[in-house]
């Protein structure tokens, strides 16, 4: 089995598995409590939360804990927008943003603030320009994902967090949850003052996330209750969930380097081979683009057609995002970039993890050519 | 080691957490993915769904998995205000909810809704005539738990479901947290629209709660994205910790009539035991009240004190709840009850779970009895 959907989800690492586990069964303890029980989750809580701290160069005060990626970002902006509404109503986006920033932009549009959605260009994505126009008096946050999920896309982050030490009140969101691990980033550089981060994006666990919160930004939280995460997000702790978060996220960077030198040639083996086919027409742009993603189309080939019968051969790959793929409309991301429709209804993801290797590569672009092969066969 | 901070939360069944690991690392599949292995991951998904509706005799489309019981009352009660403020904007309520239900009131109270407090008498329990009696034109929605977390109090859940009935349009709320497997409920014939289970409390894990949603209720979801668990709940779904959480919740059912049976010999232990200790003031009712907590009070010792010396001794308890540990302000159940300030800052709460036994009561009876002893000579 060769598996090249590591965007929707990935294996989890096994050291991540057995932190969970030993956590789970040894140190079942609440947080809250007062006894030595509470304070031995307590102290492996602090002790998960300064080891993201650390690795994501930030202070151990500034994340907090939640249960994945939709919920960070959902706490991210809905709670800095229920926090400053007072100060103003107008937010600023891209048009290529994750279900989960995106669908709470539409909830907020309907309350009554006012969304600027940022065009992306043919390689999806924004201009620095054009949030620096789009910006008002009554910008109050700014949300730009740093990788896109469906294209690898990468947005100027830095240069955008760079513009923006000239508007010191407008809170930055980034949504790092496709990128962490493989392509850098700075937040205190990059002026970042939320950043959300899904554990079971990098080999941790479905049910985990992290919210970065900068020192001294302030959020209203989703969740109301016995205050816990420092009245952030209440609700008993994950602590076996939070450890095995530290965990993979530690391998992750500490396989970062050699693993994204590993990805960038996978990536060139498979752009290679996929040149070969005939009609295809691969969307991933070669500059500004992480190195885990390929997305094309089969020019003529519904993408579940060719997803299920490239299945068959061993390979599994996905159309667009995991969460958007039962809805079976054609991707977000790539109408923005001005593909047609037609073209954008034949697009595969290809997405890889640290663990993948070229050799899987080279075994899936024949599986890629045979499969194109037979469906064309069967077609005309 | 006697664990009596049940209440706090559980051991994990070891057959829980074996699921969820090998749902972990075999089926680790997003189930939004449209490959096989995200099938087999739905496929999973909706069998802890089935599963969890059959134990809960509800449907399972009533079924959400969530992070929690705290998300699990937030979505419950701010999903149902912000779907229902049109209609109305008052809301009832206990003065004995859980931090989660309390807070959530209080911030809807800033947010201009009108909440009324119900009272409770000496014993924790509202008068189902109270309820009937704040009912207005305006009122949208009843959140009453089953089980109070600090006194054990069982509430007429059933008796207010039938009154209700008279007011269709209300949304009833019960969470069952403290209650589920230990207090019969049954939801349809209580009338119950909306109810919040947690899984760490019955042996499952942390991170993953589940909310029952009445077919033909509706909520506004308090997370954007995916549209994952049918719009109410977006984010990639917790697999493993769902399907965890079903078999808890079924080894929980299926112990649950020789469990409460245990628990209530072993309560009359600690009932008598703790008679027998001077300045010993008993919180929890005879009647009423669920079979696995007692709260009481050591006249004029510091609960605090009186738990880190009983941990000394090998046995666990707790001060209120755990949620509340920490902010070191007496239990408001127990003010709402009428004690005393000064007798609720000596309160100490005994949670047991179906694993506990009568040797461990009679043990920890004796070291009540030595740890009162030794403080009050250290004390006088």
């Amino acid at each position: 089995m060769i598996y090249f959907d590591n965007s929707a989800t990935t294996r989890p690492y096994k050291e991540a598995l057995d932190s969970f586990l030993t956590v789970s069964s040894e140190y079942f303890g609440n947080p809250s409590s007062l006894h030595s029980m509470g304070g031995q989750a307590e102290k492996l809580l602090s002790q998960a939360r300064e080891q993201v701290a650390k690795l994501l160069k930030v202070k151990a005060a500034e994340i907090y804990f939640t249960s994945g990626g939709t919920e960070s970002n959902n706490i991210a902006i809905k709670g800095a927008v229920i926090m400053n509404r007072n100060k103003g109503r107008h937010i600023i986006t891209s048009s290529v943003e994750h279900a989960s920033v995106h669908a709470a932009m539409e909830q907020l549009g309907q309350e009554g603030f006012e969304i600027t959605y940022l065009p992306v260009n043919e390689n999806g994505r924004i201009r620095v320009e054009d949030v620096e126009k789009a910006i008002r008096k009554d910008t109050i946050l700014i949300s730009i994902m740093q990788v896109n999920n469906e294209v690898g896309t990468v947005q100027p982050i830095k240069e955008i967090g760079e513009m923006l030490k000239n508007h010191p009140a407008i809170l930055f969101h980034v949504d790092t949850v496709q990128g962490i691990g493989k392509v850098p980033l700075s937040l205190y550089n990059s002026n970042v003052d939320l950043c959300s981060l899904s554990a079971h994006k990098f080999h941790g666990l479905k049910g985990t996330g992290a919210l970065f919160i900068r020192e001294g930004a302030r959020l209203a939280p989703l969740f109301s209750g016995g205050n816990q995460e420092r009245m952030m997000r209440s609700g008993t702790e994950n602590v076996a969930g939070a450890v095995a978060m530290a965990k993979a996220l530690r391998m992750t960077m500490d396989k970062s380097d050699s693993g994204t030198r590993r990805m960038k040639k996978i990536q060139t083996i498979l752009r290679t081979g996929l040149r070969e086919i005939e009609g295809v027409v691969i969307h991933t742009p070669i500059e500004n683009s992480a190195p885990h993603i390929v997305n094309f189309s089969l020019n003529g080939m519904k993408s579940e057609v060719f997803i299920h019968a490239l299945e068959q051969q061993g390979v599994f790959v996905s159309t667009t995002s995991a969460c958007s793929s039962k809805r079976k409309s054609p991707s977000k991301t790539l109408l923005a970039m001005g593909i047609p429709e037609s073209l954008a209804e034949s697009a595969i993801r290809i997405s890889l993890s640290f663990e993948n290797t070229e050799e899987e590569a080279k075994t899936a672009i024949l599986a890629m050519k045979n499969t194109a092969n037979q469906l064309r066969k069967v077609m005309n």
